[in-house]
């Protein structure tokens, strides 16, 4: 597929990047968006709030790179160098840029703010270079031609970078020739490991192009589609193909796609039945309602939650006999499915779900340890799954409440629930 | 404090981190336990898996620091190219290991499986390296001393990376001479914006050693100390000299330090006063609960918690009257109130905490936009706070549970509080 790709390098500017403090998510974002461009990222480079240093990486960046973008270090205190630095590397001076400081000024006249004197620094521009505006701080960004490499400067901020980046950088690199077409997709998977998917798709990850990725998410697994075309309808063609493939494949594990998670395509089912729903959480201590009532609209099927954490609530509330928490404790598949069948009834919803286990790091014993977790679906019949799963008190959480997901998912698929 | 301090570089090699796949967790790990150990990063690099720019990448390291760590690539495949481009920058061979092949057949044996051929590329090292042993994988470390400079590869899955810092990389670097001692502190507060917190703090943040810098928390204001020292004693003098300071400049707001968070601070208080807490979620779903649950131990002090999404269950449950929700609205002052009163009464707690409010997108209106939320605090007395938050829909959930927090904690701080 060949073609003479576009080479872009990225510099990010931070002290705070060196000592740990903060991830660098601008570099994988900024990578994301190049490789979805077709650029080629050969090079990134992080360098402190030092000037000399800073210099030395863009005078080599622009030596080997046909895209450089530097993000951070554009702000108004003595410890933003970043203009400084490209200036030096340029060996050309620094100008004052009325039209810059305008907006600036304006920025915070619309905030009922004046900008001080040490703002001016953020409206000096290397000569022929043109402003970004930023329509969420001060701090523009900028845009230079040295030659034929294209020198971005953008702020540190991650919500004034990407919203630079999809208004104002994406359009001028998306009219550079030379790129390929680059499309990805990601399916999303429940209900087998990693390890096992990859030995079943092993003959499909050996394409070249499209290529086939799996990544382990947190109680599911991903698998990334990328494909390379010449034209986006040579790309797609490719990538719709693979993803033919990988369902057929693997029948009834792909549960949604990119950024659809479990809760969103769960409730879409329960509204595209007209079901409702009700849960009644011991261990999970309210992750499972929190995460079915994050999707908008889920007041439209999630009626109730329950949040039972002492036995004397299982009782009084959820109607769980007395003799079950005796006879089996209230970590049991019976005590689940009075759970289940209790908020149902009390909600007067199509389905009920009781969840209840031990979370840790206290509470196990040889017989019921950390992690094991009782799960009940309650509609026209009852049914318990015993889980065992692994990792710390969130993990435990986080799994039990997925794995409930996982099965209402499979419920609302598999077949017609009576109504109370 | 000057003094020869150590200039260290890290290069992290993998064509998934240009292409923006994954975060580079392992630089950011690098970077803290550097700046721990007293040594200053100054460069970090990132290459494709490609021999000629990972050659480069470690040939300019070797002249310009003294300490280069590089990670990732140091696999069976093809794609696996770090040692070779190491061997490349040092001009020499790559030598069998007869030691380190047998640590990675032992490694399979003692997983009832086989080394494979192409597994010996694992057991190549540099003339006069040293192997590090992997505990938790196939692909051992390496550590060469080339001139003065030292060098290392460790492994990328992040795991095997730690286990080898912390056993192996760690206690080398501990020995260097030149290192000053840092040391850190984050200081975790509510109560106050970022901006009039930096106004507060302004002299104190022109410090320069030790430090002082701000960073934005989601619904809180974190505050990082940094000292620097020839000594451990002398550093941590002065870092306790500034924490002193901004606790008397920011009185009542520091509620935690480091890894304390929110609903620990608060369990620990509810613990210590021997109180118990019951809560009536709307609008967050259970996220309070979920939170609340998430300190190991909680079952002490957490009673119950009810998510009444529907209005039905508001009245039927929590004993909200009727007229209250059709005088007021489910979103009011008043339903707050008797949310948690009802809670309260229903769980037998000490304390209610009652929820509601508009999360969106949709369900807002002029006289209740979305962000509008009522919190209420029942014990002896009841007290609801009008809270306007902003953000999308999980936006608004975190900071309403949060700020419910908040207010717990105030509680839990003031004063005495009835049991019912």
């Amino acid at each position: 597929m060949g073609g003479c790709a576009v080479i872009a390098e990225l510099i990010s500017v931070g002290t705070e990047l060196l000592l740990g403090e903060i991830l660098d998510t601008n570099a994988q974002y900024l990578s994301g968006q190049l490789a979805k461009l077709g650029i080629n990222v050969h090079w990134r480079v992080t360098v402190g709030d030092n000037l000399e240093r800073c210099r030395q990486a863009f005078r080599q960046a622009l030596d080997r790179s046909e895209v450089v973008i530097a993000c951070g270090g554009l702000g108004p205190t003595p410890d933003d160098l970043t203009r400084q630095a490209l200036a030096a590397a340029l060996a050309c001076p620094l100008e004052h840029s009325p039209g810059a400081w305008e907006d600036i000024q304006a920025y915070f006249a619309a905030r009922g703010g004046v900008a001080g004197l040490h703002d001016r620094a953020q409206a000096l521009v290397v000569p022929g270079g043109r402003t970004l505006p930023n329509r969420l701080g001060t701090a523009p960004g900028l845009h230079v031609l040295s030659g034929a490499t294209h020198v971005f400067l953008l702020p540190g901020p991650p919500n004034e970078l990407t919203s630079m980046v999809e208004d104002q950088v994406a359009p001028i690199l998306s009219r550079l020739p030379g790129r390929a077409v680059f499309l990805s997709r990601r399916l999303r998977l429940v209900g087998m490991g990693e390890s096992r998917v990859s030995q079943l798709l092993e003959p499909l990850m050996a394409s070249a192009n499209p290529t086939l990725a799996p990544y382990a998410g947190q109680g599911e697994v991903q698998l990334r589609i990328t494909a390379r075309g010449q034209t986006e309808a040579g790309a797609r063609q490719l990538l719709e193909q693979m993803e033919a493939q990988v369902r057929a494949a693997l029948p009834g594990l792909v549960y949604g796609v990119d950024a659809e998670d479990l809760e969103t395509v769960a409730g879409r089912l329960l509204s595209a039945r007209g079901l409702t729903v009700a849960v009644a959480e011991s261990c999970t201590g309210g992750l499972l309602g929190h995460r079915l009532t994050n999707v908008p609209g889920s007041s439209a099927y999630f009626l109730l939650g329950v949040v039972a954490y002492a036995d004397a609530q299982k009782t009084a509330l959820l109607g769980v006999p007395a003799e079950a928490l005796a006879a089996h404790g209230a970590v049991s598949a019976e005590v689940a499915a009075r759970m289940a069948e209790g908020v149902r009834q009390l909600a007067g919803s199509d389905l009920g779900i009781g969840l209840t286990g031990i979370a840790g790091p206290g509470g196990g014993s040889p017989q019921k340890p950390v992690g094991l977790v009782y799960l009940a679906l309650a509609g026209a019949t009852t049914r318990v799954h015993r889980l065992l799963l692994g990792g710390n008190r969130e993990d435990v959480k986080y799994r039990a409440a997925q794995r409930a997901l996982v099965e209402l998912w499979r419920l609302l698929q598999a077949e017609a629930v009576d109504s109370p």
